[in-house]
Protein backbone atom coordinates (compact mmCIF):
# COMPACT_ATOMS: atom_id res chain seq x y z
CA UNK A 1 0.00 0.00 0.00
CA UNK A 2 1.16 3.38 -1.37
CA UNK A 3 2.08 5.57 1.61
CA UNK A 4 1.96 9.33 2.42
CA UNK A 5 3.00 12.09 4.10
CA UNK A 6 0.65 15.03 4.83
CA UNK A 7 1.37 18.30 5.90
CA UNK A 8 -1.45 19.49 8.31
CA UNK A 9 -2.68 22.91 9.15
CA UNK A 10 -5.82 22.97 11.62
CA UNK A 11 -7.57 25.27 13.95
CA UNK A 12 -7.51 23.43 17.56
CA UNK A 13 -10.88 24.96 19.08
CA UNK A 14 -13.77 22.55 17.79
CA UNK A 15 -12.07 19.59 18.37
CA UNK A 16 -11.19 17.69 21.68
CA UNK A 17 -7.23 17.78 20.66
CA UNK A 18 -5.34 15.50 18.01
CA UNK A 19 -6.44 11.61 18.61
CA UNK A 20 -9.11 9.88 17.35
CA UNK A 21 -11.85 9.47 19.68
CA UNK A 22 -15.52 7.66 20.15
CA UNK A 23 -18.02 10.59 21.71
CA UNK A 24 -16.21 13.89 20.25
CA UNK A 25 -14.40 15.71 17.47
CA UNK A 26 -11.20 14.88 16.68
CA UNK A 27 -8.42 16.07 13.81
CA UNK A 28 -7.72 12.53 13.36
CA UNK A 29 -10.94 11.35 13.25
CA UNK A 30 -11.67 13.83 10.68
CA UNK A 31 -9.18 13.17 8.13
CA UNK A 32 -9.67 9.62 8.60
CA UNK A 33 -13.30 10.61 8.05
CA UNK A 34 -11.93 12.49 4.97
CA UNK A 35 -9.76 9.36 3.81
CA UNK A 36 -13.02 6.75 3.82
CA UNK A 37 -14.74 8.72 1.39
CA UNK A 38 -11.54 8.75 -1.19
CA UNK A 39 -11.02 4.73 0.09
CA UNK A 40 -13.86 3.15 1.77
CA UNK A 41 -13.31 1.34 4.64
CA UNK A 42 -11.06 1.95 7.75
CA UNK A 43 -8.38 4.24 7.97
CA UNK A 44 -5.75 4.78 10.89
CA UNK A 45 -3.90 7.78 10.46
CA UNK A 46 -0.28 8.70 12.69
CA UNK A 47 0.78 12.35 13.28
CA UNK A 48 4.29 13.56 14.24
CA UNK A 49 2.43 15.27 17.49
CA UNK A 50 -0.87 14.31 19.42
CA UNK A 51 -2.08 18.04 20.23
CA UNK A 52 -4.19 18.53 23.26
CA UNK A 53 -7.76 19.74 23.26
CA UNK A 54 -8.04 23.05 21.81
CA UNK A 55 -4.27 23.06 21.05
CA UNK A 56 -3.82 24.15 16.57
CA UNK A 57 -1.35 23.67 14.10
CA UNK A 58 0.67 24.93 11.16
CA UNK A 59 2.56 22.31 10.38
CA UNK A 60 1.83 18.77 11.81
CA UNK A 61 3.02 16.00 10.13
CA UNK A 62 0.76 12.72 9.43
CA UNK A 63 1.33 9.87 7.18
CA UNK A 64 -1.54 7.30 5.65
CA UNK A 65 -1.44 4.48 3.60
CA UNK A 66 -3.85 4.18 0.56
CA UNK A 67 -4.34 0.90 -1.52
CA UNK A 68 -4.38 3.56 -4.58
CA UNK A 69 -1.10 5.61 -5.79
CA UNK A 70 -2.55 8.99 -5.57
CA UNK A 71 -0.73 11.80 -7.33
CA UNK A 72 -0.07 13.72 -4.27
CA UNK A 73 -1.26 17.23 -5.44
CA UNK A 74 -4.69 15.64 -6.40
CA UNK A 75 -5.03 13.72 -2.84
CA UNK A 76 -4.27 16.98 -0.99
CA UNK A 77 -7.13 18.66 -3.18
CA UNK A 78 -9.80 15.92 -2.53
CA UNK A 79 -8.73 15.62 1.58
CA UNK A 80 -9.49 19.18 1.52
CA UNK A 81 -12.77 19.28 -0.66
CA UNK A 82 -13.58 16.08 1.95
CA UNK A 83 -12.58 17.80 5.04
CA UNK A 84 -14.87 20.74 4.65
CA UNK A 85 -16.45 22.41 6.89
CA UNK A 86 -14.02 20.93 9.44
CA UNK A 87 -11.09 23.62 10.49
CA UNK A 88 -8.31 21.51 8.89
CA UNK A 89 -6.39 21.33 5.60
CA UNK A 90 -4.00 19.52 3.74
CA UNK A 91 -1.16 21.91 3.02
CA UNK A 92 1.17 19.52 1.64
CA UNK A 93 1.43 15.94 0.52
CA UNK A 94 4.16 13.89 -0.71
CA UNK A 95 4.54 9.98 -1.81
CA UNK A 96 6.88 8.60 0.92
CA UNK A 97 8.49 5.07 1.80
CA UNK A 98 6.48 2.16 3.20
CA UNK A 99 8.43 2.23 6.18
CA UNK A 100 8.59 6.59 6.45
CA UNK A 101 6.74 7.48 10.23
CA UNK A 102 5.47 10.69 11.28
CA UNK A 103 6.20 10.45 14.26
CA UNK A 104 9.47 7.99 14.84
CA UNK A 105 11.07 9.69 12.37
CA UNK A 106 10.46 12.99 13.40
CA UNK A 107 13.89 14.64 14.74
CA UNK A 108 12.55 17.64 15.84
CA UNK A 109 9.90 19.78 16.73
CA UNK A 110 8.72 23.17 16.84
CA UNK A 111 6.26 24.93 18.71
CA UNK A 112 4.92 28.69 18.60
CA UNK A 113 2.79 30.35 21.46
CA UNK A 114 1.56 33.48 21.19
CA UNK A 115 0.85 35.31 24.33
CA UNK A 116 -0.72 39.00 24.41
CA UNK A 117 -1.00 41.84 27.13
CA UNK A 118 -3.99 44.23 26.05
CA UNK A 119 -6.62 44.92 28.13
CA UNK A 120 -9.61 44.88 25.40
CA UNK A 121 -10.84 41.10 24.77
CA UNK A 122 -9.72 40.01 21.13
CA UNK A 123 -11.81 40.34 18.29
CA UNK A 124 -10.62 38.87 14.88
CA UNK A 125 -8.02 37.00 16.97
CA UNK A 126 -10.08 35.32 19.63
CA UNK A 127 -9.08 31.62 20.07
CA UNK A 128 -5.29 32.36 18.23
CA UNK A 129 -3.17 33.83 21.48
CA UNK A 130 -4.25 33.74 25.62
CA UNK A 131 -4.63 36.92 26.22
CA UNK A 132 -3.52 38.74 29.68
CA UNK A 133 -4.57 42.21 30.99
CA UNK A 134 -1.05 43.16 32.99
CA UNK A 135 2.17 44.19 31.39
CA UNK A 136 4.81 41.62 31.06
CA UNK A 137 8.79 41.84 31.04
CA UNK A 138 10.40 39.80 28.07
CA UNK A 139 13.52 39.81 29.52
CA UNK A 140 12.57 38.61 32.58
CA UNK A 141 10.82 36.10 30.80
CA UNK A 142 13.70 34.99 28.35
CA UNK A 143 16.08 34.75 31.58
CA UNK A 144 14.09 32.41 33.30
CA UNK A 145 13.64 30.43 29.84
CA UNK A 146 17.44 30.32 29.60
CA UNK A 147 17.62 28.15 32.54
CA UNK A 148 15.49 25.61 30.62
CA UNK A 149 17.40 24.75 27.62
CA UNK A 150 19.41 21.23 27.68
CA UNK A 151 19.01 18.01 28.77
CA UNK A 152 17.32 18.00 32.04
CA UNK A 153 14.83 15.71 34.24
CA UNK A 154 11.57 18.12 33.22
CA UNK A 155 9.26 16.07 35.82
CA UNK A 156 8.25 19.38 37.37
CA UNK A 157 6.54 20.37 33.83
CA UNK A 158 5.23 17.35 33.11
CA UNK A 159 1.09 16.48 32.84
CA UNK A 160 0.28 13.82 35.68
CA UNK A 161 -1.14 11.84 32.88
CA UNK A 162 2.23 11.88 30.81
CA UNK A 163 2.67 8.69 28.91
CA UNK A 164 6.07 8.95 28.65
CA UNK A 165 8.77 6.50 29.95
CA UNK A 166 11.07 9.00 30.99
CA UNK A 167 10.94 12.74 32.10
CA UNK A 168 14.02 13.10 30.66
CA UNK A 169 13.91 15.54 27.72
CA UNK A 170 16.40 17.66 25.57
CA UNK A 171 15.07 21.27 25.26
CA UNK A 172 17.20 23.01 22.08
CA UNK A 173 14.84 26.40 21.93
CA UNK A 174 12.91 28.50 24.13
CA UNK A 175 13.16 31.96 22.99
CA UNK A 176 10.61 34.85 23.68
CA UNK A 177 10.42 37.69 21.29
CA UNK A 178 8.52 40.97 21.79
CA UNK A 179 6.25 42.59 18.99
CA UNK A 180 4.81 45.87 19.46
CA UNK A 181 1.51 46.37 18.51
CA UNK A 182 -0.94 49.31 17.84
CA UNK A 183 -3.18 47.25 20.74
CA UNK A 184 -0.84 45.87 23.55
CA UNK A 185 2.68 44.15 22.91
CA UNK A 186 2.42 40.36 22.03
CA UNK A 187 5.05 38.00 23.14
CA UNK A 188 5.82 34.96 20.72
CA UNK A 189 7.60 31.84 22.48
CA UNK A 190 9.43 29.59 19.86
CA UNK A 191 10.01 26.15 21.51
CA UNK A 192 12.13 23.41 19.93
CA UNK A 193 12.93 19.94 21.02
CA UNK A 194 12.80 16.67 19.45
CA UNK A 195 10.22 15.47 21.87
CA UNK A 196 8.24 16.76 23.84
CA UNK A 197 6.03 15.48 27.60
CA UNK A 198 2.41 16.14 27.76
CA UNK A 199 1.79 20.02 28.45
CA UNK A 200 5.36 20.49 28.72
CA UNK A 201 5.17 23.82 26.09
CA UNK A 202 2.00 25.17 27.99
CA UNK A 203 3.50 24.55 31.44
CA UNK A 204 7.01 26.47 30.26
CA UNK A 205 4.76 29.17 29.12
CA UNK A 206 2.03 29.51 32.14
CA UNK A 207 5.22 29.27 34.28
CA UNK A 208 7.04 32.20 32.29
CA UNK A 209 3.96 34.23 32.36
CA UNK A 210 4.52 34.89 36.53
CA UNK A 211 7.94 35.32 35.56
CA UNK A 212 7.04 38.31 33.50
CA UNK A 213 4.45 39.68 35.26
CA UNK A 214 6.97 39.64 38.41
CA UNK A 215 5.04 37.36 40.69
CA UNK A 216 8.56 34.87 39.66
CA UNK A 217 11.56 35.75 39.74
CA UNK A 218 13.41 34.18 37.00
CA UNK A 219 15.94 31.99 39.26
CA UNK A 220 12.61 30.42 40.85
CA UNK A 221 12.25 28.52 37.23
CA UNK A 222 15.70 27.01 37.74
CA UNK A 223 14.97 26.01 41.35
CA UNK A 224 11.49 24.57 40.21
CA UNK A 225 13.09 22.65 37.40
CA UNK A 226 15.81 21.43 40.16
CA UNK A 227 13.06 20.39 42.32
CA UNK A 228 11.60 17.70 39.88
CA UNK A 229 8.20 17.77 41.49
CA UNK A 230 5.26 18.44 39.64
CA UNK A 231 3.74 21.11 42.36
CA UNK A 232 7.08 23.22 41.64
CA UNK A 233 5.32 24.24 38.44
CA UNK A 234 3.62 27.31 37.52
CA UNK A 235 0.21 27.72 36.33
CA UNK A 236 -0.51 25.39 33.05
CA UNK A 237 -1.70 28.02 30.43
CA UNK A 238 -4.37 27.90 28.51
CA UNK A 239 -4.52 26.10 24.90
CA UNK A 240 -5.49 28.85 22.81
CA UNK A 241 -2.13 30.60 22.01
CA UNK A 242 -0.19 26.74 21.01
CA UNK A 243 0.54 25.90 17.96
CA UNK A 244 2.81 23.24 16.03
CA UNK A 245 4.61 25.21 14.20
CA UNK A 246 6.68 22.85 12.63
CA UNK A 247 8.36 18.68 12.30
CA UNK A 248 11.81 18.09 11.09
CA UNK A 249 12.88 14.81 9.31
CA UNK A 250 16.26 13.82 8.12
CA UNK A 251 14.91 14.43 4.81
CA UNK A 252 12.08 16.80 4.40
CA UNK A 253 9.12 14.97 2.92
CA UNK A 254 7.94 17.86 1.16
CA UNK A 255 10.93 19.40 -0.38
CA UNK A 256 10.87 18.11 -3.82
CA UNK A 257 6.98 18.63 -3.78
CA UNK A 258 6.45 22.13 -2.60
CA UNK B 1 -23.00 66.23 27.84
CA UNK B 2 -19.08 65.17 27.56
CA UNK B 3 -18.15 63.78 24.29
CA UNK B 4 -15.75 60.73 24.21
CA UNK B 5 -13.66 59.22 21.21
CA UNK B 6 -13.52 55.33 21.33
CA UNK B 7 -11.24 53.56 19.24
CA UNK B 8 -13.04 50.43 18.08
CA UNK B 9 -11.93 47.14 16.89
CA UNK B 10 -13.96 44.81 15.44
CA UNK B 11 -14.78 41.32 13.63
CA UNK B 12 -16.88 42.27 10.84
CA UNK B 13 -18.58 38.69 9.99
CA UNK B 14 -21.33 38.44 12.32
CA UNK B 15 -22.87 42.21 11.34
CA UNK B 16 -24.94 43.44 8.61
CA UNK B 17 -21.77 46.35 8.49
CA UNK B 18 -21.23 49.52 10.68
CA UNK B 19 -24.68 50.93 10.31
CA UNK B 20 -27.58 50.48 13.10
CA UNK B 21 -30.27 48.62 11.01
CA UNK B 22 -33.86 47.49 12.57
CA UNK B 23 -34.07 43.88 11.62
CA UNK B 24 -29.84 43.47 11.76
CA UNK B 25 -27.17 43.35 13.81
CA UNK B 26 -24.87 46.02 13.97
CA UNK B 27 -21.79 47.49 15.31
CA UNK B 28 -23.47 50.67 15.97
CA UNK B 29 -26.16 48.93 17.47
CA UNK B 30 -23.43 46.68 20.27
CA UNK B 31 -21.94 49.92 21.32
CA UNK B 32 -25.46 51.95 21.59
CA UNK B 33 -26.33 48.92 23.36
CA UNK B 34 -23.52 48.47 25.46
CA UNK B 35 -23.83 52.49 25.87
CA UNK B 36 -27.02 52.22 27.12
CA UNK B 37 -25.90 49.28 29.77
CA UNK B 38 -23.89 52.53 31.23
CA UNK B 39 -26.88 55.67 31.27
CA UNK B 40 -30.25 54.37 30.10
CA UNK B 41 -31.68 55.76 27.44
CA UNK B 42 -31.48 56.48 23.61
CA UNK B 43 -27.38 56.48 22.18
CA UNK B 44 -26.33 57.51 18.70
CA UNK B 45 -22.98 57.49 17.97
CA UNK B 46 -21.09 58.53 14.84
CA UNK B 47 -18.01 57.21 13.02
CA UNK B 48 -15.20 57.71 10.59
CA UNK B 49 -16.08 54.94 8.27
CA UNK B 50 -19.46 53.31 8.17
CA UNK B 51 -17.75 49.86 7.01
CA UNK B 52 -19.94 47.14 5.25
CA UNK B 53 -20.83 43.94 6.00
CA UNK B 54 -19.02 41.70 6.53
CA UNK B 55 -15.32 44.41 6.92
CA UNK B 56 -13.48 44.66 9.81
CA UNK B 57 -11.84 47.33 11.55
CA UNK B 58 -8.64 47.27 13.54
CA UNK B 59 -8.90 51.65 14.34
CA UNK B 60 -12.60 52.65 13.66
CA UNK B 61 -12.91 56.02 15.53
CA UNK B 62 -16.37 56.91 16.98
CA UNK B 63 -17.59 59.23 19.37
CA UNK B 64 -20.12 59.70 22.05
CA UNK B 65 -21.76 61.81 24.29
CA UNK B 66 -22.60 60.67 27.94
CA UNK B 67 -24.17 62.68 30.92
CA UNK B 68 -21.45 61.63 33.73
CA UNK B 69 -18.16 62.90 33.29
CA UNK B 70 -16.54 59.56 32.83
CA UNK B 71 -12.80 58.10 33.65
CA UNK B 72 -11.73 57.43 30.24
CA UNK B 73 -10.26 54.30 31.21
CA UNK B 74 -12.97 52.90 33.59
CA UNK B 75 -15.64 53.69 30.63
CA UNK B 76 -13.63 51.49 27.83
CA UNK B 77 -13.09 49.14 30.56
CA UNK B 78 -17.35 49.01 31.16
CA UNK B 79 -17.86 49.33 27.60
CA UNK B 80 -15.74 45.84 26.56
CA UNK B 81 -17.70 44.46 29.82
CA UNK B 82 -20.91 45.15 28.30
CA UNK B 83 -19.99 44.31 24.52
CA UNK B 84 -19.19 40.78 24.97
CA UNK B 85 -20.11 38.34 23.43
CA UNK B 86 -20.12 40.97 20.63
CA UNK B 87 -16.76 40.80 18.63
CA UNK B 88 -15.98 44.17 19.18
CA UNK B 89 -13.25 45.82 21.36
CA UNK B 90 -13.07 49.67 22.65
CA UNK B 91 -8.90 50.00 22.42
CA UNK B 92 -8.88 53.31 23.71
CA UNK B 93 -10.93 56.30 25.33
CA UNK B 94 -10.73 59.69 25.51
CA UNK B 95 -12.33 63.00 26.71
CA UNK B 96 -12.59 65.29 23.24
CA UNK B 97 -14.28 68.46 22.84
CA UNK B 98 -17.85 68.84 22.63
CA UNK B 99 -18.04 69.64 18.58
CA UNK B 100 -15.74 67.10 18.27
CA UNK B 101 -16.83 64.59 15.29
CA UNK B 102 -15.27 61.50 14.70
CA UNK B 103 -16.69 61.75 11.04
CA UNK B 104 -16.39 65.80 10.00
CA UNK B 105 -12.47 65.89 11.73
CA UNK B 106 -11.29 63.05 10.35
CA UNK B 107 -8.58 64.04 7.82
CA UNK B 108 -6.73 60.16 6.39
CA UNK B 109 -8.38 56.92 6.36
CA UNK B 110 -6.43 53.53 6.10
CA UNK B 111 -7.32 50.78 4.90
CA UNK B 112 -5.77 47.13 4.95
CA UNK B 113 -6.56 44.41 2.84
CA UNK B 114 -5.36 41.50 2.75
CA UNK B 115 -5.31 38.75 -0.18
CA UNK B 116 -3.60 35.34 0.17
CA UNK B 117 -2.69 32.86 -2.69
CA UNK B 118 -2.56 29.17 -1.43
CA UNK B 119 -4.52 26.29 -2.41
CA UNK B 120 -5.77 24.77 0.85
CA UNK B 121 -9.11 26.47 2.32
CA UNK B 122 -7.91 28.50 5.56
CA UNK B 123 -8.21 27.07 9.09
CA UNK B 124 -7.69 29.77 11.93
CA UNK B 125 -7.32 32.83 9.74
CA UNK B 126 -10.82 31.61 8.50
CA UNK B 127 -12.73 35.13 7.42
CA UNK B 128 -9.46 37.65 8.05
CA UNK B 129 -8.44 37.08 4.34
CA UNK B 130 -9.65 36.51 0.92
CA UNK B 131 -7.74 33.60 -0.57
CA UNK B 132 -7.79 32.65 -3.79
CA UNK B 133 -6.18 29.28 -5.63
CA UNK B 134 -3.93 31.04 -8.76
CA UNK B 135 -0.45 32.92 -8.19
CA UNK B 136 -0.55 36.50 -8.46
CA UNK B 137 1.70 38.68 -9.82
CA UNK B 138 2.38 41.75 -6.99
CA UNK B 139 4.68 43.59 -9.19
CA UNK B 140 1.81 43.91 -12.05
CA UNK B 141 -0.76 44.54 -9.63
CA UNK B 142 1.43 47.41 -8.02
CA UNK B 143 2.25 48.71 -11.82
CA UNK B 144 -2.04 48.89 -11.56
CA UNK B 145 -2.26 50.18 -8.47
CA UNK B 146 -0.15 53.28 -9.19
CA UNK B 147 -2.27 54.46 -12.29
CA UNK B 148 -5.22 55.18 -9.66
CA UNK B 149 -2.98 57.49 -7.44
CA UNK B 150 -3.80 61.18 -7.32
CA UNK B 151 -7.32 63.27 -7.78
CA UNK B 152 -9.14 61.60 -10.41
CA UNK B 153 -13.21 61.17 -11.27
CA UNK B 154 -13.47 57.58 -9.07
CA UNK B 155 -17.21 56.50 -10.98
CA UNK B 156 -15.51 53.18 -12.19
CA UNK B 157 -14.62 52.51 -9.02
CA UNK B 158 -17.87 53.36 -6.84
CA UNK B 159 -20.59 51.25 -5.63
CA UNK B 160 -24.61 52.60 -7.59
CA UNK B 161 -25.73 53.25 -4.44
CA UNK B 162 -22.65 55.27 -3.15
CA UNK B 163 -24.36 58.39 -1.41
CA UNK B 164 -21.22 60.45 -1.95
CA UNK B 165 -22.02 63.81 -4.20
CA UNK B 166 -18.88 63.96 -5.63
CA UNK B 167 -17.48 60.77 -7.47
CA UNK B 168 -14.14 62.76 -7.17
CA UNK B 169 -11.57 61.96 -4.44
CA UNK B 170 -7.47 61.91 -3.90
CA UNK B 171 -6.18 58.63 -3.82
CA UNK B 172 -2.43 59.17 -1.78
CA UNK B 173 -1.64 55.83 -1.24
CA UNK B 174 -2.01 52.49 -2.85
CA UNK B 175 1.09 49.63 -2.12
CA UNK B 176 0.82 45.94 -2.54
CA UNK B 177 3.45 43.96 -0.36
CA UNK B 178 4.04 40.90 -1.19
CA UNK B 179 4.81 38.43 2.36
CA UNK B 180 6.10 34.87 1.74
CA UNK B 181 4.50 32.11 4.05
CA UNK B 182 5.03 28.68 4.34
CA UNK B 183 1.77 27.82 2.92
CA UNK B 184 1.51 30.67 0.08
CA UNK B 185 1.47 34.10 -0.76
CA UNK B 186 0.07 36.95 0.76
CA UNK B 187 -0.74 40.67 -0.56
CA UNK B 188 -1.59 43.37 1.62
CA UNK B 189 -2.41 46.38 0.40
CA UNK B 190 -2.44 49.58 1.80
CA UNK B 191 -4.49 51.74 0.92
CA UNK B 192 -5.14 55.63 2.15
CA UNK B 193 -7.46 58.41 1.19
CA UNK B 194 -8.57 61.54 2.83
CA UNK B 195 -12.32 59.57 2.03
CA UNK B 196 -13.64 57.06 0.14
CA UNK B 197 -16.39 56.52 -1.75
CA UNK B 198 -18.73 53.77 -1.24
CA UNK B 199 -16.89 50.19 -2.19
CA UNK B 200 -13.85 51.78 -3.47
CA UNK B 201 -11.24 49.54 -2.18
CA UNK B 202 -13.40 46.57 -2.69
CA UNK B 203 -13.00 47.57 -6.61
CA UNK B 204 -9.73 48.37 -6.30
CA UNK B 205 -8.71 44.96 -5.21
CA UNK B 206 -10.54 43.03 -7.07
CA UNK B 207 -9.72 44.72 -10.56
CA UNK B 208 -5.97 44.39 -9.68
CA UNK B 209 -6.54 41.03 -8.39
CA UNK B 210 -7.72 40.58 -12.14
CA UNK B 211 -4.20 42.40 -12.89
CA UNK B 212 -2.28 39.70 -10.91
CA UNK B 213 -3.94 36.48 -12.35
CA UNK B 214 -2.79 38.00 -15.87
CA UNK B 215 -6.34 38.73 -17.04
CA UNK B 216 -6.09 42.68 -17.13
CA UNK B 217 -2.92 43.87 -18.09
CA UNK B 218 -2.01 47.23 -15.39
CA UNK B 219 -2.54 49.48 -18.45
CA UNK B 220 -6.51 48.56 -18.30
CA UNK B 221 -6.91 49.70 -14.90
CA UNK B 222 -5.72 53.36 -15.99
CA UNK B 223 -8.25 52.83 -18.99
CA UNK B 224 -11.02 51.35 -16.54
CA UNK B 225 -10.22 54.94 -14.42
CA UNK B 226 -10.50 57.14 -17.59
CA UNK B 227 -13.81 54.88 -19.00
CA UNK B 228 -15.48 56.96 -15.72
CA UNK B 229 -18.20 54.25 -15.82
CA UNK B 230 -19.12 51.71 -13.05
CA UNK B 231 -19.14 48.50 -16.13
CA UNK B 232 -15.54 49.33 -16.52
CA UNK B 233 -14.72 48.05 -13.14
CA UNK B 234 -13.70 44.68 -12.20
CA UNK B 235 -15.44 42.51 -10.07
CA UNK B 236 -15.82 43.87 -6.00
CA UNK B 237 -13.65 41.34 -4.22
CA UNK B 238 -15.32 39.72 -1.02
CA UNK B 239 -15.48 42.16 2.02
CA UNK B 240 -13.80 39.51 4.34
CA UNK B 241 -10.18 40.79 3.70
CA UNK B 242 -10.68 44.40 4.33
CA UNK B 243 -9.63 46.07 7.64
CA UNK B 244 -10.31 49.78 8.58
CA UNK B 245 -7.05 50.52 9.42
CA UNK B 246 -6.35 53.96 10.82
CA UNK B 247 -8.36 57.37 11.06
CA UNK B 248 -6.33 60.37 11.41
CA UNK B 249 -7.01 63.39 12.93
CA UNK B 250 -5.34 67.12 13.00
CA UNK B 251 -4.98 66.60 16.53
CA UNK B 252 -4.84 62.73 17.72
CA UNK B 253 -7.55 62.33 20.52
CA UNK B 254 -5.78 59.33 21.74
CA UNK B 255 -1.96 60.53 22.13
CA UNK B 256 -2.13 61.47 25.50
CA UNK B 257 -3.80 59.22 27.07
CA UNK B 258 -2.53 55.75 25.12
Amino acid sequence: MPRFALLVEYHGAPFAGWQRQNDQPSVQGAIEAALAKLEPGEHTIAAAGRTDAGVHAKGQVAHCDLTKDWDPFRLSEALNYHLKPHPVAILNCARVGDDWHARFDATQRRYLFRLISRRAPLTSEAGQMWRVNHVLDAAAMQAGADQLIGAHDFTTFRSSICQAKSPEKTLDVLTVSEIQRPDGVEYQFDVQARSFLHNQVRSFVGTLERVGAGAWRPDDVGAALAAKDRAACGPVCPPQGLYLAEVTYPDDPFAAKA
